[in-house]
């Protein structure tokens, strides 16, 4: 098989290569000289063999939107057009209904894996017609981890059902790591009695029912700096865990837990907390509680 | 009727001139000679007739165990002790049983109102023996607000009841201030389409279902000092809420608004967050994902 | 002032009320014959002088959309339309973009106060250009609580602007009746010591930092009922929350009380809860612990 | 090496067993006689060689104290006590200090691993001295899972500080727990666009970043019973979560996710929720809105 890749940043460029040790071969197109395979649109679609199978790995939003409008203008009829970038699923309607005026078949992939994608294989949850899902069977089965299929592909559903259930990992991947820092800001609190607080973390990898991939990661993180001092506790979050609470409210489905966890980064972001300076005015006024001047 | 207060801060110092307000003669004592009637404890005791009632009015934990102690030492059989601080409801079992000890009755109360208290009058909860609290009525008239007594005093039940309601009382407190300063907020982002932040507050006062005092005081901080500009986000916290949240965990009582209240005062106060270092650390594992230094 | 009022339902009906008493005329239209003051919307149109000043008081969504339509179909260039029902935020800009196309004038008001609005008065938060909430400012002076206009009446800012302000005030509403429930709910599980929930609740009418019109709900609903024994655990939501927190997703707003006190409605609602039988399906499958059976 | 293990329940019966397969020899005793070794606790003592080593594993609490107090009359000085159940850590000290006044060493283990650590062996965090911990070390390698033994055991720190790292464990596990079930929920409430939700878990397990060992469980649950309809949601906690909470608020550790996650095992319980009902209540007395009755 043979297939056009769309955007070969960190994870785009991982991805061919993981494609091409698979087996598949991929002819990239990235706006970056440095990492092209072809030099625009026009070269990436003479290269592939229609019918096509376009994958594009690019930021979601408006970037994604720029590109699958550019795609549409030069792919043709019967193409297969896949977004395996984090788009929100709500996305996913709209490309396809733009792919669709123009005869071109659309899907949807959502891609976990990280930087580590490239060797242990990608976590893929695909969205779209059965037709068009097995069409691109081999691509999947290139970038997915070795093992069962089940274990490392799922098409979760229609259109949108890709990016909806990576929307959905990756909000429970944030609580997964707020759990993990909670118990760590404890253990670090306690110092006086934990006196191996890394040991502890370490320890927990085989046997216990808290053993996990974010673990092993924690447990990476504080043997090359223990204490953490090197890092600064500002988070930033890219989308899909807002947008799951926002369809949790939309779908009356509660979600203490995942919440937390972004309400957690937002924290973490600001330089001073308006929220805080309202409750500090408010003990102020009624207590003659002391407060810190900005 | 004629009381000892020991405990002139604040608190006590203004207590003590409302009770004189109210026609309730006070000897009052206090460590700070500027401020106290009397030299030391046992002029207190010679100075209030007997059976005598002395109320506390010092900072929870350990003074509050020293003036009980010391108390002790000089008061007489029949005396009624009542602590008006903000002990935890636990530290009544103890005080009450020490002061049995020697025959020296004991109740206790929690007093709400802070610095406006003078004025306004005092919230008042109280737990004892209802002989004990009908002795101190006169205390509990001349402090509570006008208008119908069980508006601003409860008997609520035994010993230690009334540190108990103030306990919660405080962290209801909490989650009130915290829904103002989440609402404060997000006002405030929205400063595009908000054009007058202090007039929606005000707006608020008289029709509204949020109408509240504290909601009155978030007006008069926000025409002080509109965006609140002088006041560090910095908010410490006195206890009654993080035992309510204890106590609710010993209770299966779920707590959720109460609890963020707390939490979010515990990160006010944290030069940098340890979890968020470690959720940081985290995505830089897996995701390559930038951080920042230290 | 002679307006027209579209929706006389129970928010509707009542300040139909409160604007005759304040001197207003009012011709009402509701689909309900019992209550509307005529036949159909010309009717209405015929009944109210021009320029005109209509106000809409229906269900926010699909039938504030179709009213607006409607409204428009017959209200005449230089026209002022009012939304002044919960609807969200976003639909002004849409709605005033429909009205704009016929030369009808726009503005939206938030309004507070249920039930209890007709002897109070409302809360107002409106939105729109200058002109126009002047133009409607006999409206409001009738509607507001008597007091200083500024602690009952805002113009808060833009088209939208009105809307905006009553959702961040019900998200602030959702978030100070949970911290009252948090409290109830611990009182009453200790009422091994909590003799007099009721009068706790009482007590804090006067003096407290936590008095507040919810409060003295709370006591009412206590008297009529102490325990609460003929009120079913089961609360509906109606939407301004969870656009609050929506909107605080989109700003990186953190707001824990209030999300927690929507996902404890969510849950209230629930015959069961899909996420617990998965936590108790867990625990089963790694500690063999006892589960119910459904 | 030989020791003695007194509990031989759901955990010791396993414990035991894996024990013996590691080459330990193992008294047990049990007060049921199905199950126990010997028939007391002096036949115990006269079994196992001195210095002893005997292991607890009963339920913490109560039961744990009663053990030590029984176990204290008949080892002998320089005899081992180690408590491997899931006690509080406030309790070691304690223990060890009963133990001390015996001349007998005193060490804590927590231990998880659940009904599948017989197979793949336990996580085990000890607190100790170190000489104890040396001394016990071939039991800690025979009840951890192969590999190195620091991703099976940790000696964090004193008396205690095993039983300390438990309870965060715990508390960790709890939220994972939590962010998986928030996920399923909104999958399964989505069930219009994720047709295969058991299949989208099942994807996640070899390339993602959300792969753990809960993950797998939850899979083989939903494999066993899609839709978990066979199962209630109820659920327990059997107190390392709330522990880790009240550990948390006495060291001003924020831990929102963690005790969301409490808080809904809580509510899991409740026929009805008080808190609801006082909500439920409030919306009635300002809004007129309908309720059910209970």
């Amino acid at each position: 098989m043979h297939i056009g890749l769309v955007g070969l940043g960190k994870m785009g460029g991982n991805m061919r290569e993981r494609l091409r040790r698979g087996g598949v071969e991929v002819t990239g197109y990235d706006p970056n000289p440095a990492v092209t395979d072809v030099p625009d649109l026009p070269a990436l679609m003479a290269a592939v063999p229609a019918p096509r199978l376009i994958w594009i790995m690019v930021p979601s939003g408006k970037v994604t939107d720029s590109v699958v409008t550019d795609l549409l203008e030069v792919m043709d009829e019967g193409d297969l057009l896949i977004d395996g970038g984090n788009s929100r699923f709500v996305d996913d309607a709209r490309h396809a209904e733009q792919a669709a005026a123009k005869g071109v078949r659309y899907a949807d992939c959502g891609v976990s894996g990280g930087i580590w994608g490239l060797d242990n294989g990608y976590g893929l949850m695909a969205g779209g017609e059965k037709a068009d899902i097995e069409f691109a069977a081999p691509v999947f089965d290139a970038l997915r981890p070795e093992g069962p299929r089940a274990e490392g592909f799922v098409h979760a559903g229609p259109i949108g059902a890709g990016h909806y259930a990576k929307m959905v990992h990756n909000g429970i991947e944030y609580a997964q790591m707020q759990a993990l820092a909670e118990g760590y800001e404890l253990l670090a609190a306690r110092s006086d009695l934990i006196h191996d607080v890394t040991g502890v973390f370490e320890a927990w990898q085989r046997g216990t029912v808290v053993r996990s991939w974010l673990l092993d990661l924690l447990v990476k993180a504080l043997k090359e700096d223990p204490g953490l001092d090197d890092i600064e506790g500002f988070v930033e979050d890219s989308g899909e865990g807002r947008w799951t609470v926002q369809e949790a409210l939309d779908h009356a489905v509660p979600m203490p837990a995942i919440s937390a966890s972004i309400f957690a980064r937002f924290v973490s972001r600001q330089e001073d907390s308006p929220s805080m300076k309202a409750v500090a005015a408010l003990r102020k006024q009624f207590g003659g509680h002391a407060v810190r001047s900005a």
